[in-house]
């Protein structure tokens, strides 16, 4: 319902009615709109947060890239198989008001936190280029992840193992900045192209 | 107004306030708030495809990658000047009805065509692996693009020449994927860490 009207424009008694309920019944479920909201996104992060724990839980002889490579590939999977909850995710989340939004953004700072711990060990192995901050590195391997929810068709690029080459992408992309004097793959890149 | 309340909150009579007109007056420039949105994401157009035109325009010995990557670049730095008004044409472009919307996605095609064009050059020149799709990979390049106007803080980030790094992150996502066995600075991706 909130994927097709938008949260705003989405009544409880049309969630009522898509379950079978009366507005009065669905009321001993939930408190009210933002209720049903504030679940769905909890139960988003109880989703991928299972993701992050796992590729937490690896033994330390794990390579960091590797770890952030298997996270990248299933948290786009991810994204591809619940393309609506997470569509909600997206477009929605800020309709939340506080306290109920912090604790959603605390649960996206786990995953933030992560991602710049893994690029960190990575530089600290010499694999990505230390002189580069992780901060923005971070935002441009979450970019990857989370777009593919504006992209994606699953009746077009199912066949397309996008998961993985997403990752590869993302991986690629960091490590590439890494190799001395920026040549990948036998490609150097311009200093300048325009000025 | 827009920007801030919304394409469907937003009134004429309150862009008319901001103007410093009535709305009777307002609506000798234009036909309506529709009208607005077009003209806002047309000029949004005419702005971005500057930038399409000339690297288009660059002779043929500039290599694709070296084109790509200073578009890429580009229109980071665009949507970073642009934030409110590229906000506005992410979250507000699907309000537009036909055939309003049909120009705009018209001219985004555009854009779509230039850059899948550039890959299928690169990989005929053996820069990037022919065997990876180049809608996907084009997919992953605009994601690194379009993010930015959700994550980038000019307060923040504006000293982190965050428009070259992630330039430097799409071409060395691309590029990476035409090593030989996926080896690069180094670094060699797992072929699955987890199954």
């Amino acid at each position: 319902m909130f994927y097709e009207r938008g949260y705003v424009d989405a009544r409880v008694q049309d969630i009522a009615a898509e379950v079978g309920l009366l507005k009065g019944s669905l009321y001993h479920y939930i408190d009210g709109k933002e209720d049903v909201l504030f679940r769905l996104l909890d139960e988003t992060h109880d989703e991928v947060n299972q993701i992050l724990d796992e590729m937490a839980a690896l033994p330390d002889t794990e390579p960091p890239l590797d770890r952030l490579h298997e996270y990248v590939r299933r948290q786009i999977a991810y994204n591809m198989e619940n393309l609506v909850r997470v569509s909600v995710y997206y477009r929605d989340l800020r309709c939340l008001s506080e306290p109920l939004l912090a604790q959603i953004l605390e649960r996206r700072r786990e995953h933030e936190g992560f991602v710049r711990g893994l690029i960190v060990a990575a530089q600290e192995r010499g694999e990505v280029d230390p002189d580069r901050e992780a901060l923005p590195l971070s935002k441009f391997i979450f970019a990857t992840i989370i777009w593919t929810y504006r992209w994606y068709s699953p009746a077009r690029d199912s066949d397309r193992e996008v998961d993985r080459r997403c990752a590869d992408f993302a991986i690629h992309g960091l490590v590439g900045s890494g190799s001395p004097a920026a040549v990948v793959g036998g490609y150097t890149l311009p200093n300048r192209l325009v000025d």
